[in-house]
């Protein structure tokens, strides 16, 4: 029966697009942290969303259950196959071509394996801005992108993944091809599958392609890093920011004193903005579509304004586009450094703007209380009320020792994002990693539609199972 | 039986909320447009979502299916009860309280049942702007706006209602109220159940409550009316635009010259721009988050470009906010003078922004030919790629013959927006009117999966039956 089903695989795409050597195999069954490895009866890279489609039907006829993946870049476990070796994994990597570009409509469209910065250079050789931006685009492809409706450091202006894409194209569980690949602005013409099938994390059906929104490109763009008191200050300079900007406002990055300060430790090479040290900072960006002196001009002013009215105490405008590099570096660094640093427990949140200073003092004195001595390592697209709040252990106490802590530390910061009516998964998605989590904090109404939704679309159950749900 | 449930409503909501009367019942029976009449065992309206919820779990227990009913200002027959008389008409009226303002996470939660016009007005006495603009705001309610997902003047900038929305409250099938209402701008656990009910037009259950986004109110706009020679003009006008103004540009309303010529004959009164006569024109409004005088400026160097490259040939900046008003009176009353000048046959379309000039031409043709003499009021959100294209019929034809024409003229109008990858209804929904054409332009994959979402979350097919699908 195995032997039946993998010979139809490799009638659809081709002998040796069906791998099965377990060394072949491995680069696709372990995660992108090296935390897991899954185990599968095949990998199957198909070349056109029509082979997926009949690779997919194989999969029903047989009752084989399938992992679709992309780049492998996601963090909780949803693009790895379980233990069982029963899966197999669909690989979209081979399917990376960009379809078409109008520069009018200002769309692209193409495979769901094509690498985010290939699409970020495809958008700017015409001019456009492809905004979507986070630290695996060298690597993570679209299809993994909308499947976990990605999220990044310009949400702040241009959104979500959800909110970049017009249209899709995917296959169903049954192994029928939806052509939904609209390129239109407005269209209520029944449900809205499209962001059903977003943040899906391939539960639901594989996405082989999409129609992506393009942007004009911003004539030029300038940073600025401030330095100020507390975590509530950074919401003031929040809202003057975005009064005062608009829509130039298109970076808002929060880091505490002591990510910082991990960054000059283990990063000694990158210059330190600030000869006095300060308990917060606010990295901005502004663009504009005019001219660099309109936002100087612009960003200068408010800047003014912030420490006029004492929100901000300190503040340093990139005179160059390097002096700006190295600004954006000390916020890229901090995983980095985090990581020469030892291990620590990760939590990615969202919260309501507003309650991001309440949230950090209570949940900081919980742990202060639970934990002695553990050190907080919290950053993040405040912009978009995200924070990655990470829990170091204490000085002078071994990783693994901390790491025994995980669960607590998890309720712990879990029930207080509950608490301020944040989410425990602000741009990572559930996948394996966070399904119980998932099911503590959801309401049974809700799980039970989410329930009823993949009994209706996937009665087989073989689309990616044991993620999200 | 009847009597059973009846008595059950009345001991939910109160004797007094439950109209059963012929008189009293009428307002709810007839649609916005008065073009048809339904018929209802009874008009229910609850004050609480918890009413709401206990009113549903007695339609599912009794059988009765129930049709959600807001500011009855649709325009496909969605929020009216067809003429069996078994549905009672679930009106959320009486449900219109502000539940809370959040000034900094820029949020407004709500009920269903508020009235657009006053939701405009709360955020703006917090110095916010809730985006959302159409000609029924004085009626509609957001419960209505966000399960038509409402377009308006305003999704150039801001995006369609879905784009507005944070969270919702939803009172299932099954009579559970589920409170999804977040208010996060990054949330990534679970399905998209949120924008599956926006758009859904109450089939898949009833919304009660929701979380809108604000934005910063901008501190001027300017409005302009630009003078060009065709479609394809106005598409390299907003190319235009759109690179030299970025997020600046709210507006962009093409209306062609017989458009203007129905609004100088039936509103005399209302000024006429130009003295020469040109074949079509564009409004454009610009906004600015920093100063009346940097809207200007921006407006005017952008207008001198499409002037000298030969873009536009006249151009008009309005200098006062009155000037401003009367130009938005033109485009605003189109419909108006349409209605005036007899019945026609209209269409809600949308198209890829950068093939409305070949639609255009090309549908104009195969009326022309099909229906010599017929005369098109063509205008709308081209920004969007939407057009209210309507057809009017040749002079001295009468409005009722050419009316007999109509599912021919839908069929030419229809089958050209299919052919160019357009939708048949942008910005108005599918209801009842559009049904038929549903079934005629959508795949049977889509239609199958949007049948299998409904029996999953409906089985007893008691909400709003016979509308979408």
């Amino acid at each position: 029966m195995k032997a039946a089903f993998l010979a139809r695989c490799r009638g659809i795409v081709g002998a040796d697009q069906v791998l099965t050597d377990a060394l072949d195999m491995a680069p696709f069954l372990t995660d992108w942290r090296g935390r897991f490895t899954g185990s599968a009866l095949a990998v199957v890279r198909p070349a056109t969303p029509e082979q997926v489609a009949l690779v997919v039907r194989a999969c029903a006829q047989w009752r084989v259950p399938l992992v679709p993946q992309g780049g492998k870049t996601g963090l909780v476990l949803g693009g790895v196959p379980d233990q069982s070796g029963r899966a197999i994994v669909l690989s979209l990597a081979r399917m990376n071509r960009v379809r078409s570009l109008d520069p009018v409509n200002r769309t692209i469209t193409l495979d769901a394996g094509c690498i985010l910065e290939d699409v970020q250079e495809a958008a700017a050789a015409h001019g456009c801005l492809f905004p979507l931006s986070l630290a695996a685009e060298g690597s993570c492809t679209i299809g993994g992108n909308l499947s976990t409706n990605a999220g990044g450091t310009a949400v702040l202006r241009y959104g979500n993944t959800r909110d970049l894409c017009l249209g899709l194209e995917v296959v169903t569980p049954q192994g029928e091809l939806w052509n939904g690949l609209r390129a239109l602005r407005k269209d209520n013409t029944g449900y809205d599958l499209r962001d059903l099938f977003i943040g899906a994390e391939g539960t639901l059906g594989v996405i082989t392609g999409a129609v992506l929104k393009l942007h004009p490109q911003p004539k030029a763009s300038i940073t600025a890093l401030v330095a100020l008191a507390t975590p509530r200050h950074a919401l003031a300079l929040l809202t003057l920011m975005q009064d005062s900007c608009g829509a130039s406002l298109t970076g808002f990055e929060l880091m505490s004193d002591f990510c910082l300060r991990l960054v000059a430790t283990h990063f000694p090479a990158l210059p330190q903005p600030f000869v006095t040290r300060h308990a917060q900072y606010v990295l901005l960006e502004l663009s504009s579509s005019e001219s660099e002196r309109h936002a100087v001009g612009l960003l200068e002013r408010a800047i003014e304004t912030a420490l006029e009215s004492d929100i901000a105490d300190d503040a340093l405008v990139a005179t160059s586009i390097a002096q700006s590099r190295s600004l954006w570096q000390l916020r890229e660094h901090i995983s980095m450094a985090q990581a020469a640093a030892g291990k620590n427990i990760k939590h990615d949140v969202s919260l309501p703007i507003s309650r991001i200073a309440d949230f950090i003092a209570r949940t900081d004195a919980l742990l202060a209380q639970a934990y002695p001595g553990c050190r907080l390592v919290c950053f993040g697209h405040v912009g978009d009320g995200n924070l990655h709040y990470n829990v170091a252990p204490p000085e002078h106490t071994g990783d693994d020792d901390f790491l025994a802590c995980q669960p607590g530390v998890n309720r712990i910061v879990h029930d207080s994002v509950h608490g301020f009516g944040g989410s425990i998964s602000a741009e990572h998605g559930i996948g394996a990693l966070k399904r119980d989590e998932l099911v503590r904090y959801k309401s049974e109404v809700e799980l039970n539609m989410m329930r009823a939704i993949k009994t209706a679309l996937d009665p087989l159950g073989i689309m990616n199972p044991g993620k999200i749900l």
